[in-house]
């Protein structure tokens, strides 16, 4: 079955016109829009939109970029073009704990997530087994305060060399730093393991349960150098009783965290989500 | 501030340059889009689109439409256009139960749903004192096996007088006959106390209780002469125990029944939902 | 039929033969026990039970409480038996927002909330309307500065003259006074249109919006001197989208003020919430 | 950290008593109860509970039964005495899809889930590397209308020789014959992949997605002779949208059935589910 072979998103200031000026070139080179979303925010005139097209064979990428060069250029947007046929790269990064991992490594097996997992990175030895199962390159990196910057050094140096789109931290328990925060603003997303702002910083799970919620939560979000402030892009919560302990809470967070990430880097993945200052537009 | 003015919905078989052609022609006559959003249904090929625009003063509907009169030609659309200023008239049909009746009111006082409850419509007296308080007229029309069609012709035709855009069964008990459900096809939601399909017919909580589920649900839908077949506009569920009674769940699913109708209703009024065959397409 | 009579809840430390005693206490009356739960937190070794019970007849209140007294003294337990030929009384205080005082009138009417309203307190008119209505005395008694505690004095002497059980915050904007919060404690339930502990304070849903949460909630809880950080009774949360604006959080965010506030209502007049420090054990 | 030791479950008409008698007896040998639920059904006059307690060093199983051996006999009581130092053997079944099995090999990793899988059985080739990589026995059975009856008879001796407690479906695709339902009657948990009793028999999915439903769902029940009629032990729902084609269904579906049956698994390994006829009582 045909696909949509390109996803284009679009950023630029509000004003009439702008729909019909991209679409009325897309027309002209025989795209057909499969998807279509578009949001309008007033509170700061930013609009926003999501276009999956069709196009005929021997409309590559460059092409669309070439149609679409006179309303970029006039309505000054921010573009880009993903290619379908480009299968997404991705690093993951984890502590002890690898439910996240385990997840989203079985999402792309089912195919549910399109992805490449290029390397499993992780400051403990636990996963090595996992990501050998998978044939998937393990890189044991432990830090401390000495090794921190120097460990960074090569994940920038992987993902450049891997050519990845995306770091996923599936509960990696180190904080990155502002530097490396702001490098990749934007291609590391993050799972946090409470409903944020709820909770943030350490053991989320043991501050909900002494505060006697009867929710918990997960949240996905982009890292940012402001720990558990990023750009929010997907929540989720499940109910919980006084009859259970914190390591209940743990337990019970475990797949709440897992969905929660994948659903967020499938989102990202298909250039469902922009950035809106500090906000994110998800274009579900 | 600002709002929409128009909504339009359109549907046609897919091909290149729909939105294109619709929005050029939008963009021509200064309009600007606030919301849009499109379904291809690629086993049918239907193309759906529902476009909300903000127009400059002095374009009307009437010039809206002149303006679109040539794509709807070229690909054979289906259109309507909603003009925001007219605010939508409703008749909400009860019978005992009053909770769907109650919710929508209130929905409807502050601000939420946008309409007029022109009348409302009972088999039995006793929502009188409720229409009353709230100054709406309210018609007592028993229903027996010999007045069943003099009682709908009396709808038809108050339908007609009161210019009424939507007639809502809310906890309406009475199933209405197959002509009137084929003359107001699209223009009747119906709620229905179960998770369709399970249990249709009588007494679905009782069904419900009977069969042991864990959870119940609720179904908003357009009425058509197949009872409880027709297209589902909105569901919801809601976790039940072994505890519960029938008449618990009856309880439980007041709620539910309530919210899930007045969603379909809000989705309706704002044009959101647009029929594809028994189906639905609804634009969250 | 024939419905519980008793309900009974008990707290102590923990030991073996708790249940035991009161339970051979209780069959030598010729109580049955309708529905029992029980929780012990092993973290502080408190040991919480709720029994509900049908007696013969001649076996009133007095009865159950003497026949207890033995292992009350035996095991030093808090105990509460209520009996529930008593109807409870609240008196639901409320300012501008009357959509959760509208449900829980609503809820009692239809039954699933057995209670009478017997004052309706508001330091606005605009609920005037509602409770004569309905029947029920009203009192407008504005807050400012200089009457807050003449206002909060003449609440304690209706609480007290009316006989009532519970006091509700059915979102009164008005923050109690330290004293009046002690001297109420456990008798005052708040809802805070937010999931706490996030939001706290004024404008929850602008705070939300502004943070880009991806889900908005609610929080029933009791009210302690510590604004916003009394021991939560019920939560829930619902999902939000980037393309709502601040006031459809509010207007999303009524429905879910209003049924979680009514659950957490019926809990507590159904002895089914019961103080653990600044938690509370929910008996479901 | 010291764990409650034994479960209890019971059985029996309902009458004054039945409590006290058996927690004097526990409460004789020292043992103390951590847990306890109980419930009514009135309309059957049937009594259930489960307690779970913790018994001084060198009370077992049979000190446990001994001591309950009056009062089961006085009330006539069916009664279960499960040790937990023994840890629960599990057979999994499974045909194509491995979801559902991979969720409960890693709960069982991570002790969400305490059993030990003793093997698993399928009629595909597709599992057995993840068996082999998680040291279980695979047996790879093909089932042919020929093969069938030999292949359960196969089933009864593994189920017998390795000690199983319980057999899953985890999305096996093959209907077990009425003589095998019945033997293994209460010890067989399907995940049956929609919300039933909607969508019984084949591809669930399909039938939901041309059926238009907004939500889809996932069910766990005890297998019996009546296909897909057996008694729920849990269920849940999914939220869709007309945007998704069937095979969206399908994969939103697997987190649902997975996490499912998972809990109903460990509702049942803990003793808390109860048969009632064709319902179940589960005591969360």
């Amino acid at each position: 079955m045909a696909r949509p072979h390109f996803v284009i998103t679009i950023a630029c200031d509000d004003q009439p016109g702008i729909v019909a000026a991209i679409t009325t070139e897309l027309a002209a080179i025989g795209a057909n829009i499969a998807e279509s979303s578009q949001f309008w925010d007033r509170q700061t005139n930013h609009f926003f939109m999501r276009i999956a097209i069709e196009t005929p064979d021997g409309v590559d990428a460059e092409a669309v970029k070439r149609a679409l060069k006179a309303p970029v250029a006039r309505f000054d947007m921010r573009i880009d073009i993903n290619d379908l046929a480009h299968r997404p790269k991705i690093i993951i990064m984890v502590s002890k704990f690898d439910h996240a991992l385990l997840h989203l490594i079985y999402q792309i097996r089912v195919g549910w997530l399109d992805a490449e997992v290029v390397a499993i990175v992780s400051n403990h030895e636990d996963s090595r087994r996992v990501a050998e199962n998978e044939g998937i390159d393990f890189h044991y990196w432990p830090v401390t305060k000495d090794t921190k910057s120097e460990q960074e050094e090569k994940l920038l140096e992987l993902a450049t060399k891997s050519g990845a789109d995306l770091v996923i931290l599936a509960r990696y328990m180190q904080v990155l730093s502002d530097t490396l925060s702001r490098r990749l603003y934007g291609k590391v997303i993050n799972i946090h393991h409470s409903f944020l702002p709820s909770f943030k910083g350490a053991k989320p799970y043991h501050q909900a349960h002494e505060r006697g919620v009867k929710l918990i939560g997960a949240t996905a979000h982009y890292v940012t150098a402001d720990l558990d402030e990023g750009p929010i892009i997907e929540q989720e919560t499940e109910r919980v009783t006084h009859a259970m302990t914190a390591d209940d809470f743990v337990a019970a967070g475990r797949d709440i965290e897992a969905r929660v990430l994948a659903r967020a880097v499938k989102m990202h993945l298909e250039s469902r989500v922009m950035l809106n200052g500090h906000k994110t537009v998800v274009f579900g």
